[in-house]
Formats: C-alpha cells, sequence, structure tokens
C-alpha cells in the first residue's frame, strides 16, 4: 500500500496566503456590499510597462512563423536574458557574476523552495523571524525540520534568528551554526535592510562556519538608500558561500507573468561538489524552461526604455509606502519599513494579536493586511501592509484605519 | 559545514537530452558545414496555431491595462481553463472528473518530477522499461531508489518492467508488488499503446494491491485507433488509484510555451489523507500558476477554431510518423510505434548499441536520433526518431537512411 509523505501532515493549517484568501472569500460573501481593499497579499496592480507589452507581442508573433518559432527553452534560460541580467543587475554594480551562472526560472517561489533539495537532510537551517513562510515550509515538507511545537509555533530543528524592534528588525549572528541561511533583504515580512558592513559580516560568517548563505534579492530595485547592497555579491568572498534568488515580479509586475533567476557562482562547492552542477542537474532533469515570450519580456526590463518605465513604477508604489508610513504614524501607529522596500511593519495597536488586528481591520473597515505572526513567532502583534495597491485604494485604506476606533 | 544531497551523486551522467545536445553541438561545431536533421528531441517545429496566437495577443493586451490587468494565478489555475479541461478532455469522453480536480501547472515535465515528492520515501516505484528518464531520474534524485548498478544500468530498489518486442512494448503486471506505478500510453519512447481492456487490468490490479497509479497521457492527442483509452479515467476505478498527468506540448505545439495540468480525483486516498489535498498544499507553497497569457492560450486550444487548427497540426506530424515508419520498413528495419504515437521505435542494425547507431547516424547521415538505451537497459539496441520535424527534413532524413550502407 501506497504512502503519503509524512512530512506534508506536519504542516500547521494550510499555506498563509491561502488561508488569508478564504477568509476574505467568506467575509466577501456574507458582505457582498463590501468595498474591500487588499493591501494583504504582496501581489502588483499595475499594468506591464509598455516596453514589456511591445516584446510579448513581437515574441507572439515569432511562435506563429514556422522560421522564428521556438520550442524547449535552453535549461539554464536563453543567453539574450542572461546577459543583460549579468550585465545590468551584476556587472554595472561591480559584482563578479558571469551570464552561465546564472539559472532562469518561472519566479522566486519557485525557487526559493527548491533550492532546499541540492542539501542534505541532515542540514540544520536558520532563518530570520518574522520572514516569507515559503522558505520554512519547503523544509518542513522535506522533513528537514524536526518536530513542530504548537504553542510556540517553531520546529525543533530550524535556527530562529528573531528580527524585532530591539535590534531594528536585523538579525543578529545565530549562537547555534547552521549549514543553510536564509536572509532576505530588503525584508519581507518587515521592510528592513541591513548596510553593505552588516551583510560583509554575513558573509565572512558564512565562509568561517562553511555555511552557505542564500539570499533572496526580490526587493532590491525599491532600494532608495546609498548604503544597502542590492546583491549579495557586492561583498568580497561571497562567491564561496552564496547563491542569490531574483524575481522579476516586484521590480517588473510580474507577479501573474511568472519570471525569475538564481545565481550560482561556480566557486561554490562542498567538497569537491559544485553546488552551480547540482542545480544545473536540477534544472534539467526536473524544469523545462521559462516560456520563450516570458524570457523576451524580461529582456526588455533591461532596455533603456524598459528601465525608465519601471522607474516609474517602481516610484509609484514607493509613493504609497511612504502614504501609508506616514498616515498611520501620524494616526499614532508604531510603523517601520518602506524606505528601501513595499512594505509597511506595524504594531499592532492596543495589545492585539495579529490575527485579532486581521479580523478587525477587515470587519471594520474592509481592509485587508497580513498578519505578522504567519511569517514566524517574532512576528506576532505586527502586521503588514503592502503598497503594491493603486494609489486610490491605498490613499482611501489609510483614511479609514485613520478613522477607525481602536 | 553544509552537505550536499547525496543522491544527486548517484545519478550517472547528465540528463539524457542534456548529452545528446552536447554531442550535437560538438559534431556541429567540428563540422560547421553538414546540414544536420534533428529527430531527437521531442520537440515540435509548426508555429503556434493562429487562435492560439490569437489568444496571446489578447492577453497580452489585457496585461498593460490597468482594469484587466492579472497578478498572481489562483493557485490551481485560471477556472475558465480547468473548466474546458474538464468538459473536452474528460466529460466528452465520459469521464468523470470534475474541474477543482485539475491542477494546472507549468508542464509535465515539472508535474511528472514533483509528484513523487508528496509519497513516502519508503514506497518502491516501477517503471516501464525503457521509459522516459525523468520517472526514475527524480525518484533517485528523493533517495527513493537503491543503489545504482552501473553494469545493468538499473537501480536495487526500482521494479522494472520490461517493453520488449516479444510483449508488444506492453509491460506485464509486476511479479514484485510496487507502491507507485508510472505508466506512459501512447508511450514515450516506444510509440506502443495498450487497449482499454489491458488498462482496465491496471487499474483493478492496482486498487487490488494499494499501488497508485501516475499515469502519463502526454501523447493522447496522437491516438488514431478506436480502442486506445485518452485517459485513465475511462476505466472503473481509476478515481481510487490514479493520478493522471497531460501536456500542453504535443497537442498544441507548447514546447517553448510551457503549460500542463494534473489530475487528481478526490476519493484517491492512503487511509484518510487526501493526496489531492497534499498536491494542493504542494502547489500552494511551492508553486505560484502558469501566466495568465499561456492559460489563456490553453483555453484557445479547446476553442472550436483551436481544436480544428491542431487537428491538422496532429495529421501533419502523424503524416512524417507514417513516411519515417514505412521508409525505414522498407528499407529492412524493424519498426514499430508511429500509429498512435509522434514515436518511431527501431531496432538498430547489425547488432549496434543504442549509442552506435547514434554516432553513426549523426556522422554519416547527419540525423539526430534518441538512443533507446538512454530511456532504460531494454532499450538497449533500439532508437527513437520522432515525427516533430518539418515534413521537408523528415523526407530527407529518411532518404538519408535509406540510401545510408549499414
Amino acid at each position: 500500500m501506497f504512502k503519503v509523505n509524512e512530512h506534508y501532515l506536519k504542516l500547521p493549517g494550510s499555506y498563509l496566503f491561502s488561508t488569508i484568501g478564504k477568509k476574505v472569500n467568506a467575509y466577501s460573501a456574507a458582505h457582498p456590499e463590501a468595498k474591500i481593499i487588499r493591501l494583504g497579499i504582496g501581489d502588483v496592480t499595475q499594468p506591464l510597462a509598455p516596453s514589456i507589452i511591445d516584446a510579448l507581442h513581437g515574441a507572439v508573433d515569432e511562435m506563429g512563423k514556422a522560421e522564428t518559432f521556438h520550442g524547449y527553452a535552453p535549461d539554464l534560460g536563453y543567453e539574450f536574458l542572461r546577459n543583460v541580467i549579468a550585465d545590468n543587475d551584476y556587472k554595472a554594480r561591480g559584482c563578479n557574476i558571469s551570464a552561465d551562472e546564472i539559472f532562469v526560472s518561472d519566479g522566486a517561489k519557485c525557487d526559493s523552495s527548491n533550492i532546499q533539495e541540492i542539501f542534505s537532510l541532515d542540514n540544520k537551517i536558520a532563518v530570520c523571524d518574522p520572514v516569507y513562510p515559503v522558505y520554512v515550509d519547503s523544509n518542513v515538507m522535506a522533513g528537514r525540520t524536526g518536530e513542530y511545537d504548537a504553542k510556540r509555533e517553531t520546529w525543533s530543528d530550524v535556527i530562529y534568528m528573531p528580527c524585532t524592534a530591539d535590534n531594528g528588525f536585523a538579525p543578529l549572528l545565530p549562537s547555534q551554526t547552521p549549514d543553510i541561511i536564509y536572509l532576505c533583504f530588503p525584508n519581507n515580512p518587515t521592510g528592513a535592510t541591513i548596510n553593505k558592513t552588516q551583510l560583509q559580516e554575513w558573509v565572512d560568517y558564512a565562509n568561517r562556519v562553511g555555511a552557505v548563505i542564500i539570499y533572496d534579492a526580490a526587493y532590491e530595485a525599491y532600494i532608495s538608500e546609498e548604503d544597502v547592497p542590492h546583491s549579495i555579491y557586492e561583498c568580497e568572498g561571497a562567491r564561496t558561500c552564496a547563491i542569490e534568488l531574483r524575481s522579476f515580479s516586484k521590480n517588473a509586475g510580474f507577479t501573474g507573468v511568472r519570471l525569475g533567476f538564481t545565481v550560482i557562482p561556480k566557486e561554490l562547492k562542498a567538497g569537491d561538489v559544485s553546488l552551480h552542477a547540482l542545480w544545473a542537474r536540477r534544472h534539467g532533469t526536473k524544469y523545462n524552461g521559462a516560456p520563450y515570450i516570458v524570457q523576451r519580456a524580461g529582456e526588455a526590463v533591461y532596455s533603456e526604455a524598459g528601465k525608465a518605465q519601471l522607474k516609474k513604477q517602481v516610484a509609484y508604489y514607493m509613493n504609497n509606502a511612504h502614504y501609508i508610513y506616514e498616515g498611520l504614524k501620524s494616526a499614532g501607529y508604531t510603523v517601520s519599513g518602506g524606505v528601501n522596500a513595499p512594505y509597511i511593519w506595524l504594531k499592532a495597536p492596543n495589545g492585539m494579536t495579529s490575527w485579532e488586528f486581521f479580523d478587525y481591520l477587515l470587519e471594520h473597515v474592509n481592509v485587508v493586511g497580513t498578519p505578522g505572526s504567519g511569517f514566524g513567532p517574532s512576528g506576532e502583534t505586527y502586521f503588514r501592509l503592502t503598497a503594491f495597491g493603486s494609489y486610490e485604494n491605498t490613499v482611501e485604506a489609510v483614511e479609514r484605519i485613520k478613522k477607525m476606533s481602536i
């Protein structure tokens, strides 16, 4: 008789954003007249930029003619895309990353959940707390996290690195030595960043203890301050200890288009085994490439016109972020984030838990956010709002919250 | 110090089609004048059908306007696509499959390699031999296959079900009881099929022994004979034992577009754990949906115009299949397949091994095929040619092979 993967059964509840979706749908069904504003899931709302639309149409036309039709993509992605990524995201920032160290994929969610596969099940992971739930959940499903403590909402074999108001939402080096360290800066959900000196400390630490850093830089396009690194490869020694994950979802609005990439430098090795070779093997065996038309759209992100248009798009969302930050601050909320990231992190008022505040906001002012506790135990009593709504909805949501009696 | 997944290191060589690609590239570099015809990898060559192109352009336009922009897709795929799949692929054939049992993905390669994740590592798999290498390789990477015997090219914990000329390339029920049975009909690489009575025996067997069948029906659009089932759900009892994988790659030319789906009936359970729920959890946690524009393209596959255009496209390839089959047969080769599948399976002449014949064909007539041994030990001395080239190239390749002295 076949048996299921028992580790799946250890997962508490459903994926955070599925739970939120169900709660909102239930409320909406019961209150069809309610005008709900969603600042919960980090989904963008602005249309694709004109140069991306042009690139998509052009690529679609190519697919309609035998001479320019494209079948299976190369395992690692098309060279035209990997070259512009290497040039713009790395070489232009002084990072020594070559095109053949870039693996194009259908998005950072898949990459961030699949990357653990190339490591031993014995390896111990360390995660920021709170953080994007996929890092922990994908390790739970693989069987790497030990037992769940339902009361503390933690796993016995995971090293949690609390990111709290006390440490400016920047994790301290862990006291227990991890094998795999997940870092995400600008951080989801807190919107916090670390500066280059701080990141260099992590790189030095990883090289010293023989850990690998999985660096999720999905939000780098939102960095506005000078001293905040856009890539971990800005740090000395990162080529021997770091994998970087990147997404087109937030810098180019590709949440429904699906494109991302992972960088694995060729020097990154366990003994004489190259992680680059292992990931290439995974791509070759278990993946079949991002769509040609989507890779052409990705190329357009790096065109001069595309860059100018997307700069405006990012500025649009960051204007929302600023509006939320200032609005809630003026209303007496304790807020952070929103300067180098599209996320505002706020303390739930009056000692409410995160989910209590979620329900309160949904019921009283029909605004959807994300409970901080969904990102880890240290997120409890916190709440995340995203800047990805329309400006009009953002303004209205903030006005509603400001008027709300709490 | 971090460690790698040791199971990856057990994999012999690289993924079959990567090896072929490298060999062909090396030959091409050494002989730039050679006009190589590729009938190796199962990649299509005909452009996307006009109604699919129209749907893509329409969806791209939607993504360029705020009112019709689409962000993250629903976890399981858009309802508009799941509904037409349920209606056309299942209900129209009398199969009781509902839209919410369909999980849309970016292709059957990902699904067929990821599906093993929801099962226990203790489970034993059975595979047809020869077969699409992803089933075994993905289980190797997960650590489910035991040790590799390099001489026999088999894994100690895999049940191989030989598909040879003696049994008409249709596997017999295994003598050892498996937990998970991979079946692929029409078969890749042999092009063989089994009839409905034979498939019913497999369903009955699986229900009797408590095994789950993973049924890969990627080539069902090529079925021309009446008695060959298009879906395993045409059989009684399949809802309690079978998962079905489907692809848009071959019926609609989506190899570079990326779309597929997996069907898991809600009755399919291990004890009280539903596999549907586990796969939904995997989708929710580790996947972010197929692109909106691609799902709209998938919908167009089921429009009246789309169906008519794709029927012609399939007929075009099957005409190639017929040409290869008859041409090689008349030249004295032992051939099979090509009637319900776009693959021709032939015996290498003069006692050559599969790879010897691969090299011989490449060097003497510049035709690329796929060595049968790459699909499993029982494929040794066989060779696969695909019907997915252009008609002109197919004719020329066959003429070259017919003239070749062997």
